[in-house]
């Protein structure tokens, strides 16, 4: 499925990519960097990478390494290494030990091509940390454009049917696919907070964002109407809230009175597709933390 | 490219502004410029620089020219040039015709002092095409940092009177400087109808700017707790409705995880200072029209 | 809001497009805007935008205006407008009247996906003012991401034969397509001035760029050895002097000491997709003049 | 010598820098973190912040901790601690341990007042992590603005006297001020290889950035008959290579056709303050190692 450019690449692929990545997150104490790289000597494995941040505020800890294993030895699992990270670390903590084999990514998409055919492409030419397996729309007019990639296209429609129906039959598609991220790249349908929940943690969704913010309806026909001078782009996990979830990436690109509202648009689909792919890459990475509503990101 | 602070400097400045200034707006119609054109023609004005702009949303024509005169000749006035145009032009047509010198600037601040300093180095060191000629603060904290500057500093205290008091005191201060801008560098004081229409036009004010937006107090806290990753800032001109008045510059800077909300305040003032800077420049190059809410930036 | 694929999205490109556009540049003179303005008023032509600059420095006259013509008069073509234009001009101008089709684009390139790519999913999903009618390479690899758009591939292989031979061979398929502009998408290879010659002013590069230059082989090595904190792209027109033609875009992004070089280049190829792809559109909407080997960009 | 914002300012400065800085750097190898943050948890220091790096391509270990005191204990001196983490660390290891006074730092400038403006605001607002001590300048021109903010000006001027002498000269009051960091802004004077050594490590500079690069005299007068469209600054340690020392940091502005190259030197000039000041913040704030001609910013 995925575009080739000679063998060269899938190397690159893989030897940028450390063998295990390690996470985790817990209240803050004296010494806890300290008993995490104790257990990772004593394995014998290598830090190739990593990164700690105290969170002073919430007074939370939250650590993420790349680690390879000595070739000679370590006929230990990763459970066995989650098992002795348990022991030194308190009872609260989140360890998560991720391998690097790229993940199954699904794609939630309405009418709009420009984000999803951004992920595509990346995805075609390999420059995505994981692997787009599926498509869903509510409409069929994206369908050309995800066969071109040799990627499924599922339409699933949500017309003549209740709002709980649809998304039921969304779930079961995306569930098929055992996608640990779902991308909602301009998905335009409200969600339910069943449907939220069930993928808590794993939803990420892409706005445009406007300096100041902008309510109602035609957003960009205000943003014409006050004269903004940059239009943004904000991705974040979706949470019951509204557009309130954990940020995880954000930007802008200047505009100016030249622009008509449609010019706008444009700008703002140029800024989404960048920002979202940005996102992407960071979660499929395993490079961002949620905790207290708010984003750590190891980038 | 050396800069000389001194009397070398106005020269310089002199010598990259043109002569004359020449600012139109009016309802478009066929044969606008043709006709501008020709009156300038005629008069033997060579045209430096011009831009043009037609609104086609509002079907609105924006023209500004910088003229210079030929040397032999034109021992015509701007009045008269105005009456050329006049002539013309639509009834409803805005003409104005600006020299090129340098305008007197009356700053408004309260106690933080990063947007004013910008301004008045700026001053100083010849790179604001403009002059501060006073600078009025309801605290005294600033004092010295203005008098830094050998620029007036003026204390109207807000205590024990009231807001309208407050107010015709600053008013009756920044008329005897008969100034057409009027700065507000982090003048925190809630402005009334009244006062913003006394100034309509010549107030230009700066704050910072979030996405999404935050009301209520202690927007750095609620940037923190949201984990914004980019934070800007707004210069704008006052309308009787807070912060939503025509935008003159805008901008952000990226910030992340690792910010507690007192440095993220502290990237929301660097990014202010340099807007406001930018903003300032360009009204005092006359280089902006408002028009329907919005403004025309010819930069 | 809302992208159509299909017929309807031509219908919104020809309707955000003008029906004509004007250009025109040459020595500067009192009166031309009046002139040229004249012209079209009395061919009860719309200026639906127009832009004009006056390069001081070499005195010379840039003119750009998008026109649309009154439904129920204008039997004039084309040609005649451009005559008439010319009757009031001087001698040495350069007039030209572009309608807005859609114009054919052949791409270049070699074995790098993601300058091309970009190109590719713009012109799929109805983003690019233009239209791109072939890929001309000489590897085979980049042939199924180009098919999966339905772009003909064509391998025009380098071995065996002479640098000359080559370049024979691309330029006849190059003109069975009768593009106006030639992308080159990472093409690597040297042109020879002949080949340059006899596609003057139509062939667009993009190469990364970098503060400070590095000269030699293996650039994002030494951009990583010398610890740069910002990685950037140049698109230009190609001029027999290596890399040295006009510019019509840059732009740049952070990177910091955590890049491996590897990731330098990854960040590099994001860079040069964003700029490649922004000056396409600016010379596909022609809205570039090149003058005294500088571009002139009414964006 | 410090502008007074009330009070809090004080508060506010002293509450955000940590009691002490602790910086270790030396050859990779497993167990680093472990043993240094098994030192400060013996010794009852609180890791308030901490980063750490390991540059695969050197194999070189870089770590930044801030620590404060627990109140009730504590009575080890820097140079104990810093014996403590020797001990545990291999032979070649670089130790520091940076108390959290404001430093002194000394700047050399020459005619022009940006970016020494810049920093001298800076340091009266309370913005600059460091204490401005002295301005050292071969011409009187910018005595006024730095008397302006109570800093001594020493003029050296370099006329009748061979370059060795001048900088002896400027040595010599450089040392009675025992600064740190020497900031170069725009200080117009080649250095001898004598200086750089003398002041090894410690000294800043600032220089206007192009893409490309251009040589020669009359940069801006190049980039303007080039055409670029953005505009740069790079700040670095200077080192005997001219312009070649490690990279602290780099930024750019956009300028267009309608610049001339006196607007592109004032765009150059914006852009130079803005990077060099946050330079200097991180120097001053103990966030830059340098090794193997590349810096590691710890931001």
């Amino acid at each position: 499925m995925q575009l080739q450019i000679g063998s060269s690449r899938i190397t690159k692929k893989t030897s940028r990519l450390p063998h295990e990545i390690i996470l985790v997150h817990c209240p803050d104490e004296v010494g806890l960097i300290h008993r995490i790289t104790g257990v990772l000597a004593s394995q014998q494995l290598n830090i190739e990478s990593n990164q700690e941040f105290v969170d002073v505020t919430t007074s939370h800890f939250f650590f993420r390494a790349e680690v390879s294993l000595s070739t000679s030895c370590s006929t230990q699992s990763p459970a066995q290494l989650k098992n002795a990270l348990a022991h030194v670390l308190p009872e609260q903590a989140s360890i998560r030990i991720v391998s690097c084999e790229p993940r199954p990514v699904v794609i939630c998409a309405t009418q709009e091509p420009h984000c999803l055919g951004e992920l595509l492409l990346l995805n075609a030419v390999g420059e995505l940390p994981g692997r787009i397996v599926a498509v869903i729309s509510n409409y069929n007019s994206l369908r050309k454009l995800v066969e071109r990639f040799d990627v499924p296209f599922h339409l699933v429609s949500h017309e003549q049917i209740t709002r709980e129906e649809h998304e039921q039959r969304v779930a079961e598609l995306i569930d098929t696919y055992m996608p640990e991220t779902i991308v909602l790249a301009r998905y335009m349908r409200v969600l339910t907070n069943n449907f939220v929940d069930r993928y808590s943690g794993q939803l990420i969704n892409i706005h445009h964002s406007f300096l100041p913010a902008f309510v109602g309806a035609a957003p960009y026909r205000q943003a014409f109407e006050r004269g903004v001078k940059v239009i943004g782009a904000t991705a974040h996990y979706v949470t019951a809230e509204l557009d309130a979830g954990p940020i995880i990436a954000q930007d802008v690109i200047p505009v100016d009175h030249s622009f008509t509202s449609r010019q706008m648009a444009q700008a703002g689909r140029d800024v989404e597709k960048i920002v979202l792919a940005k996102a992407v890459r960071l979660v499929l990475e395993d490079r961002i933390f949620v905790h207290s509503g708010r984003t750590v990101v190891f980038s």
